[in-house]
């Protein structure tokens, strides 16, 4: 699977990612990728929820997966945060 | 599965829902459901990594289910907010 069909979720609106979500979609992609970590978690089922219940009625979940991932903070130090990836396919 | 084998995330400090998990693993309950919506789900990814990284470490991910539930806000309107469960299996 190539790297363009994994979006990205960050602290940008919700409705940003469901775009970029229903543009590959209707682009030919037949999979996405939903990637996020820390709080953007929440927003990445949000983004996920919407497409398929309001734009692309016939996307289906595929596997939901959560890990962890070290980082380092701000003052260099490692610290853990949690990541989520849930595929979208058609 | 009777209702005391789920954990509710709320807004509370991540530690107190890991405790409450670990307890009930430790009494001898072979499975919890993390249930958590809105915001709270990002914390419900962090229980489910803590516990099974660093407290409980023979704990497997079982099943990830995400929905949307319609409640009212609390201008007495309908909105839609998201939901996981993360089902933990020893």
């Amino acid at each position: 699977m190539s790297e363009e069909n994994v979006v990205y979720i960050g602290n940008k609106p919700v409705m940003n990612y469901v775009l970029a979500v229903v543009t590959q979609m209707n682009s030919g992609v037949s999979e996405v990728i939903l990637k996020a970590r820390g709080r953007a978690i929440s927003r990445a089922v949000d983004v996920a929820e919407i497409v398929r219940n309001k734009f692309i009625t016939d996307v289906q979940l595929g596997s939901i997966d959560i890990s962890t991932e070290e980082i380092k903070n701000s003052e260099g130090r490692d610290s853990n945060v949690s990541t989520i990836e849930i595929q979208l396919k058609k």
